[in-house]
């Protein structure tokens, strides 16, 4: 029995049914129509860059069935007995319930928007972007109200991602955030570069200013209160990060740790209850770098622990590793990427840290097209091992996060970093490759 | 001393000089005009979109000299004598010859192109681009002769590079090479992939041929008989790669490897000889995937060695770890990446390798430019352990290779590329990364 249909669900449900075959019988429940979607491809839905919300779709529920699958939309599931092994299912359509047994149980059920406690928030055109439904309703919105103005509140990944869309769309765009600058993955000075590109495509940036109220009237959202004034709105976007949908988890007695998330163990399964797992946006991570457990809503992720669970409850032995904080983004042409820890999470927690910053370019600089990229390392001084890394730049600079990525799962040196053999080439880098430049002046700091 | 004015030498005699100050006394004799240029440029300014030979040169004699170098140039060095410590060096432009002392000397002497050993070879207009005064004298032939046919000799990275320079340029272009596929550094069917980008872009591709003579009358190359028919070209470039350019080495007595290259310490130091160093496309070097000593003439590989020359010969400490075999080129728009050892060459060392090769894209499916894009990854059986990877695609695919070759650099298993946390979002690749969809295949393939 499968609570949850999207990247978690869906993946545990196919990789139990592959190997388990005839042997197994898979219920997947499923709140709304949609499975397997990429809510991250919202905001270019938004922007028109797809045709949503099918082109989102990467496996509908007909397609799951065809596998073999017992994919049932509209159930909501409303609670769960671990000792009678049975979840209470409620149809969406005519509220009908009933009990369905399960030998296992896979949860998950994802995450949700994070709603300012202000007054106003579940005003009408007050949108949340998590499910494709959220995505749909968005739209209807957009086509149905014409809205000439659009605020959105929190300036992370999504709320950068769906301003640069509302532009895009024509939609006059303000972002408003509490922190000083926007991404606050990121240290403040290089989240100052992605507010000087949202701004130079003609996207309003408030920051420091932390949102009061919503103003509303008959036909919905009129306005955003922050700061002491009102910016006026006709669709009000919330990207203030989501947290783990975790009531019906919590009221079933699963463990949940300090970001609301289910604790699981590595093989996913939930300790202290036998036969029930839990995956994906609902679950807490181990993170490899801060030697802690760390909530990192990701589609990447629950994927890999969607495959996980599907294995582990049909008999396999996998292990889910944990993370590094590998994140990337791209925003009005600016790439944006990190992992591990940036210089200002480490001071946060206590942890000595330097950090070397260069400036470079994405290609051989007398290459046509090169372009500036700025990276960033962070490591522990006399160790000298890497902490984290920031990357931004234009197009070819944020992938290649993914070599820091790979030195911080192997526990790499700074050192190490300079003598690693990557690709060199003229239309790809500079002789001396931009994060090994980074590795070298670093090493100058911490010597 | 410094023999060798290009990327190793002055890493070296610079990085010294900024650690040593006034202590020491650095001369470099270059046998060109130029210092510390890019030859890996050269097809660029040939296809017109670098403006050469000075948009090559990342630091000029003179800006050597106000750092403080005797950088003499038209300075061919002609004799080593490692007993009395002298070099002897013959100017370019009158002849004379005259003995320079040294305390400590590097020798770093580059390569040479390799020439068929057929008749006619040394021809005009038949011509090798390895230097840039190499790249000087393609040019003026280029300019002043007007041809219309080019032929490019091998299909390696400079052979296709040259050869979709010369067609940028608007010759007729034929590349002809001994293999069955151009690329022999990759599988034979993923080197047909660039066989293919190149047909598809006009240029002549001649595979499983060799060439047997060169003609020409008194202007020069006038055709290349191959195959026993003969290719009309006005215009020859070699492209069968290069050799160590160790005449000089040798006679000296210094140690040479399989290859030709000078064999050296990981310090760069050359063995038994007291304070003489060698570093660049003169030496081999340590494969850490093939335990042995190879040949890979690389600029990045010569600006690490030079910069780990200069450190030790002033008084430091620093190790050459070695290389894993990583390149990149792009040929008509397809981007071509490989490290460590191909199928067929693990094959042909008689490892045990077995190998998953997967079709997916550079972005999200559904996102707007989204390309096709190959990757191969290859492992040992039973271990697990990554051996290489190759990776073929649009722009955005090649530079992923760096992940493999700094797990390769870790060696790691093919679980563990399914582990890592690599960036993901639509913009940058479906939400199982390229890689781990790769690594996925050949976990399977292993079990």
């Amino acid at each position: 029995m499968v609570i949850g249909g999207d990247a978690a669900g869906m993946s545990a449900a196919s990789t139990a049914k592959r190997r388990a075959g005839d042997d197994l019988e898979v219920i997947v429940l499923e709140r709304t129509a949609w499975t397997s979607y990429s809510a991250c491809g919202i905001p270019y839905w938004v922007a028109g860059d797809v045709a949503g919300p099918e082109g989102l779709v990467a496996r509908s529920p007909e397609q799951h069935r065809e596998r073999g699958l017992d994919v049932r939309v509209g159930a909501e599931v409303t609670a769960i007995d671990t000792a009678d092994r049975t979840v209470t299912v409620r149809s969406v359509d005519d509220g009908s319930e009933q009990a369905l047994g399960f030998d296992q149980l896979l949860v998950a059920t994802g995450a949700e928007p994070m709603r300012p406690d202000v007054p106003g928030s579940d005003a009408p055109g007050v949108h949340g972007v998590q499910t494709l439904d959220d995505g749909c309703r968005l739209i209807a919105s957009l086509t149905r109200r014409a809205p000439r103005r659009a605020v959105v509140v929190g300036a992370g990944y999504i709320g950068i991602e769906m301003a640069e869309a509302c532009k895009r769309r024509g939609l006059e765009t303000t972002v408003i955030d509490k922190a000083a600058e926007p991404m606050g993955t990121l240290d403040p000075d290089l989240g100052r570069q992605v507010h000087e590109a949202m701004e130079l495509m003609g996207i309003g940036v408030v920051t420091g200013t932390t949102v009061e109220a919503f103003e509303s009237d008959a036909d919905g959202v009129t306005g955003v209160v922050a700061g002491g004034r009102t910016y006026a709105a006709d669709v009000v976007i919330l990207g203030l990060g989501v947290r783990p949908r975790t009531p019906l988890a919590r009221a079933a007695g699963l463990p949940l740790g300090a970001f609301g998330g289910v604790r699981v163990e590595p093989s996913m399964a939930v300790p202290g209850l036998d036969g029930v797992w839990a995956a994906g946006d609902c679950v807490e991570v181990w993170d490899r770098v801060r030697e802690a457990f760390v909530y990192v809503p990701l589609g990447t992720h629950a994927n890999k622990q969607g495959r996980i669970a599907g294995m582990n409850l049909s008999g396999g032995h996998e292990v889910f590793q944990g993370v590094v904080g590998t994140a990337v983004t791209k925003v009005c042409e600016l790439e944006v990427a990190r992992t591990g820890l940036t210089q200002g999470q480490a001071d946060a927690m206590g942890h000595d840290a330097v950090s070397a910053t260069i400036e470079t370019t994405t290609r051989a600089g007398y290459f046509p097209g090169a372009q500036p990229m700025t990276v960033r390392l962070t490591a522990e001084p006399y160790s000298g091992r890497l902490l984290g890394a920031q990357i931004i730049g234009k197009e070819g600079s944020a992938i290649r996060i993914d070599t820091c990525a790979t030195a911080l799962w192997s526990r790499m040196c700074v050192q190490e970093l300079v003598d690693l053999d990557l690709a060199y080439a003229p239309p790809f880098s500079s002789t001396w490759d931009p994060i090994q430049v980074a590795a070298r002046s670093l090493l100058g700091e911490l010597r």
